[in-house]
């Protein structure tokens, strides 16, 4: 099964796929779109809804998903994200991708166990989930890989739920990093 | 010239079409979108791409006005509705219709004079301006129509600026209602 993970923004969107086929996870693709700037914001969504579909078209992934919800506080930021991701779910559905969305908490909960984690504490995840070496991995591609990895998991693990870090041990054996 | 003017939401999405000829302006139609309360946000994002590319088909507007801002507190309900203005502002640049936004504010000054009108005060503009005769119009197509009028305000008078209701009388002498 292949997974595309959105990360949507109107100045970068950031993009991660993957496959996970015998309850492995493998990184195909990830970047970011950068959109310009100096260009309005109907040309930005455009571009945003051009280039994701490329990628479904190159990748053909089964499924997509998206972060919904937003946690900041300012009205106009989230009217603005909303814009792009209302945009990367049409995207989708036009392509006939069924879409997901999962909250930043939900995300975070399902790569690193805690809903609460840093930026740096997923980016490390994703690398130690999906074997990547390369020192760094763009702060957009990380997140779109890990909302993609967290909706792979509602498909490993479609009823597991743990309330505390035992339970998730038990629940995760193979998420415990062995030195 | 025919102005599309949009108003759009996750559960009600207004629309408005007008000609804007020698000086004069033309209701041609208006309405609104329901998007059924029972389908995920993904289905109503694609309902409202695909009934305004019907009003766009149908009704061939030179230009798509749409409003930008949000004057609410909750960021949840600004992101829900950036998905749905996002979706619209994609739809119009996809049928090589060129977008304008303008805000709230705006909007109610062009039409009503000042930028604190009520909904009541927007819909009696919308009323004379246009010459409805009918009782009532909804509060999704009034909006929609103000958007329109809005759009075709700034065509009529690129540049004007007042600053107060005299100024506002001597640069818009038609829009005072004679008794």
């Amino acid at each position: 099964m292949i997974i595309l993970g959105i990360d949507p923004g109107t100045r970068i969107t950031g993009y991660g796929v993957i496959k996970y086929l015998n309850n492995t996870f493998i990184r195909i693709a990830g970047g970011s779109i950068n959109l310009p700037a100096n260009e309005p914001i109907p040309q930005r969504l455009e571009i945003i809804y051009s280039e994701i579909s490329k990628i479904i078209k190159k990748y053909k992934p089964d499924e997509f998903a998206i972060e919904t919800a937003f946690y900041g506080k300012n009205v106009q930021s989230a009217m603005k994200i909303g814009y792009a991701r209302g945009v990367s779910i049409l995207c989708a559905l036009h392509n006939n991708v069924p879409a997901s969305e999962y909250s930043p908490r939900e995300v975070k909960k399902s790569v690193v166990g805690k809903g609460a984690a840093s930026k740096e504490q997923v980016s490390f995840m994703i690398k130690t989930l999906l074997n990547i070496k390369s020192e760094k991995i763009k702060v957009d591609e990380s997140d779109a890989l890990a909302i993609a990895l967290c909706h792979a998991f509602r498909f490993k693990n479609p009823v597991k739920k743990t309330k505390d870090w035992k339970s998730f041990i038990e629940a995760y054996p193979e998420r415990v990093i062995q030195n």
